[in-house]
């Protein structure tokens, strides 16, 4: 995991002064630990059943420290948040498709989409506890909203591209097309464990997850492509 | 809400023999009010978040009450989620397909799971948080083994009937379909906070909801259908 590369924290002014935080040799270290500590607490926990305690714990720190560099819990949560999107834009940065033929590159788009969740339930499970809280704390993030999400700008281009070469059908909405190529990987993979009982399946077998890898990019290029 | 409609429930016995819990004269009500708080606990603050004693406020009761008929805060988040598992199955019980023209048949199962998720988002909350918790919850239910769910033989039925008549593709997989509708009207209501903000769209707004059900509906149909 990458540092967070935030500008100087601004440290809680009594806590400095009165009871002086131990200064860290490393603290772009201890602030990479404490975020590492944190993403795993809040993934497994949720925003609700998460401690700090244990995330200071975890880091080999005290309290004190995460609130010196994070604020609060609500700034931690606000900084795990800010760092899976940055890791997921900059994955998004390095898909090229410019090039790439429209009905290729919607498979790889959508193989993308799918096996990022697929390796990051992390972001799933983060996503999940910040929908339960109404998105408060990306609506308040600056930062996230100066990053950038490439994906929806390389499905628009495929589309136009497929479009104009006569492969795909006119006028379609790629945030329609993002939303559901989104809705079928996520899904599949946040609800696994009540779908699985349901169905007495175990989705997460390799086989189960091919076919429906197979599926999703059936469905959406069926969707988009013209006959 | 509904009564839980539990069997009598066991009493802890301790808590009965030195400290007597104060008798009510209506026990399914204090237990159904007990239910409706708790729902609404947990499906406002997910399972970790929630707490007993706001619960046991809302409810007009003490924390001791609701030990005594539910066990523990893992008992009673069991309880609420075979609540809300009860009232989807019952739902289901209600759909009447089997006379249906397969394709009008379809597109009723769509627009039924869309307007269920829609309009009980304590569901979609609370199922978040129960995956959050890896299904565990549910897994050790009884009762959610015991509940009918007949909305995937209803699907089943419509696919086979649609084959026969010519309408739709043969060898399809009821549960894939089941999934892909599930994903698509539960994905759009569970992440649309952080959708709306990502697409600076606001997902909730009737003309959006109204445009994204017909969008799934055609594109489960597009994928079922012979052309």
């Amino acid at each position: 995991m990458k540092a967070p590369g935030r500008a100087a924290p601004k440290p809680r002014k009594r806590a400095a002064a009165s009871s002086p935080v131990r200064r860290t040799r490393d603290p772009e270290g201890m602030q990479r630990r404490i975020l590492r500590a944190a993403t795993s607490e809040f993934a497994t926990k949720g925003y609700g059943g998460a401690r700090v305690e244990r995330i200071s714990a975890a880091a080999g720190t005290v309290d004190r420290m995460l609130y010196y560099y994070f604020g609060s819990k609500e700034g931690l949560f606000r900084a795990v948040l800010e760092h899976v999107y940055e890791e997921l834009g900059a994955a998004e940065q390095r898909l090229q498709l410019t090039g790439a033929e429209p009905v290729a590159g919607m498979r790889a788009l959508i193989a993308f989409t799918w096996t990022y969740y697929l390796r990051h339930p992390e972001l799933i499970r983060l996503l999940n506890s910040e929908n339960l809280h109404r998105g408060e704390h990306v609506r308040h993030s600056k930062r996230v909203k100066s990053l950038s999400f490439p994906l929806l700008s390389i499905l628009a281009d495929l589309l136009k591209r497929g479009e104009a070469q006569g492969k795909f059908r006119a006028g379609i909405d790629p945030a329609q097309v993002y939303v559901t190529i989104a809705a079928l990987a996520y899904f599949y993979l946040s609800n696994r464990y009540t779908l699985s009982r349901f169905l007495g399946l175990d989705l997460m077998a390799a086989p189960q997850r091919k076919r429906w890898l197979e599926h999703i990019t059936a469905l959406v290029l069926g969707h988009v492509a013209l006959p």
